[in-house]
Formats: C-alpha cells, structure tokens, sequence
C-alpha cells in the first residue's frame, strides 16, 4: 500500500481525488498494490466535499510523515510550487506535476535534487495534457536519435485558430467565444503570445536532446498576428494554420528551437487536428514519423496523465525515474532565423509575382530559405505576413 | 553493464543488432548503464557479417551463460520461438518480442511463468509495429477506465485499401503492387483475410480489459470482400475504407471484438492514415479519446520498438515489468453481430430507398442497427455488401 497527498485542489487536482478514490480496486488490480490518497493540502473551505477529512492546510504535515511516498502538485506557478516540491523531493518523496512553466523552468533542478535523494520527479501532465507523450519519448523510442519534435500543444489557440478557418470569425471573435466556452483565460496572454507554448517545446527539447533549453532562449510568436486574410489564403493553399511549437537536431547536434504560426498542408494529420485537440510529432531516425494525439487540457485528461504517472511512482518505489535531461549547452542553440523552410508571405508592390489574390491582397509560397533571407528578398517594408510552411 | 542476445537475425533481428552497436553510447547515455550485444542465435551462415563473432547456432549456450539477462525474439511462429522463449523464462531472463502471432495466443501462459520467476516479458513491437501504443495503454493511461480500442493495424491492407480509393485500383492490381513493393507476402492470406489484424486486437483487448481473449473467439472479415464500387460508393459518402481492429467494453463489462472493414467519415483523422501506416485510437474514461500513429512494420520501427523494451527490461532489472492479463472469462464475450452501428449497406432491388446511386448500383447508410437487424431489414439475398460505419 502507498500513500498519497495531493496539493493544490482546483479543477485538476479535484480530478485527481476522484479517480483516485473512485477508481481504487481498478487501479489495485492493474497495479497489484493499493494507493490510498492520505492528505489534500487545499486552504480553501473544503468542508462540504467527500474529502474533507483528508484536508490539512500546513505542508509540515506532509513532509513529516513517513507513509506519504509520492506527492501530486497542483497548485501552479513557480513560486510556492517551487518550494513545497523541493521540500517534498528532499523530504524523500516522489512528485508528480503537471506544471509547465515550473518544469520548463526549475525542471533541471528538481530533476537532479530528485536524482540525488534516489526518488521519482515525474511531468507526464506538463505537456500534452493527458496524451502520453513523454513516457513513449524517453521509453519506447530511447532507441532512436530523435531528430525533430514538433506539434500543436496549446489548445486554446488551435480553438482560436479553428474557428477563424472554419466559421470565418475574426481573431478578437474567437477569442471571446473560447473565454465564454472556459477554453481561454480572462488574460490570454500566456496562450496567444505562444508563452505556453513555448514552455512546452522547451520540455520536449529537453528530454529529446538531454540538454536544457530555457524558454528564454527561444524565439516565441503567438496567433495575434494571423488575420483573417491570411486564414482565407491558407485555404486557397490547400492548408490550414497551426501553431506550432518546434524543436530541430541537426547531424551536428545543433538545435533550433521556436514556437511560431505555421501553414500545414492538408494532407498532413497535424493539419486536420482542429478545436481545442492537442498533437504531437516525433521524428525518429529508426521508428520515421510517429504522431500522439488527444486532449491537451481539462479536469480529467490532465489528471488522468497525473495518476498515470503516480502508478509509475508506485511501480519504480525502489529507485528513481530515470530521465537524462542534462545542463544547458549555448553553444548547441542555433538561431531560428537561420532555420530553413519554405514560407507562406502576404506582400505589398512588386516583391513577388503572386500565386494566389485575395480581393487585392497578395501571397506567395516561396522555395526554401532562411528567415533572414526571405526578409530580403521581398523587403521588410513590403511584408505583410510571413509564416513557415511546413514540410 | 547488461547483456543481450538476439534470437533470429533476418529483417528485424538484424535491425536490433545494429541499433545496439551503432547507438551503443547514446544509449548507455540515456539509461545511465551500458548494454552490450553477447550473442546472435542464428543457423544461416553469418560469416560476413560484421557481427560474425557473436553468432552461435546454440540456444543452450544462452540458456546456461548467467551473463546474459535480456533475450529478444526475432524468430516467428508459434513453434521453435514459443519453446526457445519458454525456456529463457524459466532460465529467469527477461524476454522481448515483436512476434503478436506467439503473443495473441501465449500470451497469457508467458506471462505468468515471467512473473513467477520475477522476469519481463514484453512485446511492445507486436501492434503497431514502432508506433508506442502498449505501454502508453497499461502505464500512462493506466487511472482510466478503457472503453474502446480501435484501429488500422495492418499496413498491406491499408495500403491496398488507400490505392483503391486513391488511383482507382482494383483489389488484384493493389495486392499486385503490394507484393512488388515488398508491403505484401507472396501468400497475402494472413493479411487480407483479417487474421494479422486480429491477433492485434486480441493482443489490445487483453491488455485493455485484463482478461485473455482468444483470437479463435473473434470474427474476422478481411478486405477481400471491399470492390471498386465500394471505394466509389466511400467517396460518396465522404468516407474511407478502412480495415478496423476494434473491442468496446459496455458499462455490464461485456466485451465485443471484432474485425472489418469499416467507412470512415474523412473528417476522423484516422480516415486520413493512408499507405502502410498504422493508427491505434483509445478511449479512456477520463482521457477521452488519444491516436498513436506511425509505422506499423519495417526493420528500423519494430527494431525501435524493441530496443525500447530491452532498455525497459534493464530498467527494471530487479522486478518484472507488471502486465494485468487474466485467464479467459467466455461469459463477458459478447456476440459481435449484437454491436449496434450505421451500416453502408449496397443492395439489389427495393429493399431501401437509395441514398447514392452510381451507374444503377444503390447504396444507403443506415440508422444504427445490429447486424442481426440489418440483414433482415434489407434481406440477405438483396445485400451486395454492408460495413460499419465509425462513429
């Protein structure tokens, strides 16, 4: 039998209780040992759930107790999180996440203090929501050179950008349809600068490639330059528009890392993932082109990806999940501009000779070239719009 | 430092060997522990090969060397492959396998005797060839009730399937350049007849569900039936054929398995898995629906998948990899004809009022109905063919 506290008992950690409780005998028999939640660290009023008895309010409690061996967070952000997993990973606990702006930022920390003390420090959440994806990464393809991981990872954009293609709404309409629907925050800034999304590659990069790669460091554009023009020319192209977070090994070793509004051609999977649905592509050099598709976000996916990985805990008890995520090498970042594609451009004057005209508006798709080169060949002055297509 | 011997090296065997030599490093970096190829159990002569100097024609010198702890089996078939694994069981190794023939119908019996010996025994690359679809279902997403796996398991009818529907091709042209492409064996049996698919899905419903379904127990219809008219008819509809693997539990627990051609409506992603890939779709409780997508055969992804499972194995040296698959329960096998779907259904005569006609063939989809329900509303002699329809 293994104990279990959660903290932080919001949306996803309510899910978690849940599935934890009501789920028991399934999860015993699967796993062929019991897991008993022991404690909800919460400081709201909780007094009226079916988990009251379980609530406590001080950290103390978990950390000194001995049965408590893995702990689930979910409070989120990089302040107390921070902390109360420290103490709990050097406490001698294994912790389970789904916080990507802690893991993309502290995870290499966390990782080696984990390390250190011989337990688990697990994320399966942070990325993807409950669609297994860094298990499968870091296990079932350790035996391939990953070369690329690219994908959609942040849902309320793919919302966003859906309902421009689909419905021909404006950005601003769609926007207000996705915080109506719950699917966007009241300050969407995280989504639609692609902050989240750009957490979330970052995690990707590093578990594919062993380095860290902080958000900082990557160039990071969001959807609030697509206009409605551009979702008309994408549809004239034959794509659709995604956001995309992507991560590239070249033979060197060499990374390219970036997260930027891309023109899919509509014969790839990836362009016919549409709503709030998240996917993500690896590139392997043995196993070629392999795809994880589900739902990014929400109560249940994401704590069904957090219980997943707590079983995993249980499973490795006497001994830590080992996962090789190692320091940060500058000199294997490569700059994004340099990053050859071919590149769907909206233009003004004479620039190009057009492919396609949309009452007046121009566009072309051109031949591959880097960021910089496409800049010159059609003048900052003359560009509109400017997207990777991708290949 | 763990040591490995490979069982058979044709296609995929040789695929492991050099994975193992080749990225011997890179994974020793992964794993933090290096794994080293002992031996090749091989009769053909291996003289040139550049890895002549582990050969041996002996699985006694296996067997008996405490050395080696991880097997992997490359052999096929359920003859000498089913005696070597036995016996690396009972000798405690861990076993690997990509061999779904041997798994769909020992698998229960292997493995019992690996965890009454404290050994793995694993098979990963037995569906869905490199595509992580088993280890995601019984570790990621194990907080989840399954209530449905479905998918495209097999890449020859895919392919054979996808070249009707996109050149016009007939079945014979298709089977044709399958076999020239080498996607198709010169006996195709096995694979258009559904019984390749089906030892797949028999393999996902073990796992799924806990409980050993056998594939003698599972009708199967494979795509000799599926006619150029069909094609034409799918297009109509704005579907695709696909050759569907699928087990649904209902709420009583009851499990329907089952293989056959289905429509797909196009705007499924998995109407759009075309050529040799593979598709494998999992409906969980609290995940909703995941797609795992890749390749579903070839040297370097079933070797991929393998390597992954041998570096699981050393992973979890000191305990077996736990797999939740019981013996055979026939009272929870539900009759498939039950299953109640929309029907494509072409037909003769007036049995119905045609939805689409094309060159005086009439086709309809139908209401949900059992097959039962079906074949009687239209009555048999006037039904030229009828497939399920996804939903």
């Amino acid at each position: 039998m293994k104990k279990v506290a959660v903290m932080g008992c919001g949306i996803v950690g309510t899910g978690i209780v849940e599935i934890l409780t009501d789920k028991k005998d399934d999860i015993a028999k699967k796993l062929g040992e019991e897991i008993e939640l022991k404690y909800v660290l919460e400081k709201r009023d909780c007094s009226g759930e079916k988990f009251a008895d379980k609530v406590i309010d001080d950290i103390n409690i978990i950390l000194s107790d001995s049965e408590v061996s893995i702990v689930a967070e979910c409070i989120g952000g990089i302040g107390i999180a921070y902390e109360f997993i420290k103490s709990c990973l050097l406490a001698g606990k294994s912790v389970v996440t789904c916080n990507k702006h802690l893991v993309a930022e502290k995870g290499l920390e966390l990782l080696a203090i984990a390390r250190e003390k011989g337990v688990s420090f697990v994320f399966e959440a942070s990325v993807g929501g409950g669609i297994p994806i860094l298990r499968p990464l870091t296990n079932c393809l350790a035996g391939n050179r990953i070369n690329e991981v690219f994908g959609i990872i942040n849902g309320t954009t793919n919302y966003i950008l859906t309902q421009m293609a689909q419905c021909g709404q404006s950005f601003e309409e769609a926007l207000a349809d996705a915080q109506r629907l719950g699917y966007a925050e009241a300050d969407p800034t995280a989504d639609v600068e692609g902050i989240d999304a750009c957490r979330k590659i970052c995690i990707l990069a590093d578990l594919s490639f062993g380095h860290n790669i902080p958000p900082a460091a990557v160039k990071t554009q969001g959807i609030t330059c697509v206009s409605g023009i551009d979702s008309a020319f994408a549809e004239a192209f034959a794509c659709s528009i995604k956001l995309l977070g992507r991560t590239v090994r070249d033979e060197k070793g060499m990374v390219t890392t970036f997260v930027a509004p891309h023109f899919v051609p509509k014969n790839a999977l990836l362009a016919n993932v549409n709503g709030v649905m998240n996917a993500v592509v690896v590139r392997g050099d043995s196993v070629g082109e392999c795809l994880f598709y589900g739902a990014g976000a929400g109560r249940y996916p994401t704590a069904s990806a957090m219980v997943g990985d707590i079983i995993d805990c249980v499973r490795h008890s006497d001994g830590c999940l080992y996962i090789d995520w190692g320091g940060e090498h500058r000199e294997l970042q490569a700059d994004s501009d340099e990053f050859v594609s071919r590149w769907y451009v909206r233009f003004k004057g004479d620039a190009a000779k057009p492919q396609q005209s949309i009452e007046e508006e121009k566009a072309v798709i051109t031949e591959p070239m880097s960021a910089y080169k496409m800049r010159s060949a059609f003048g900052e002055e003359n560009i509109l719009s400017a997207f990777r297509v991708l290949d």
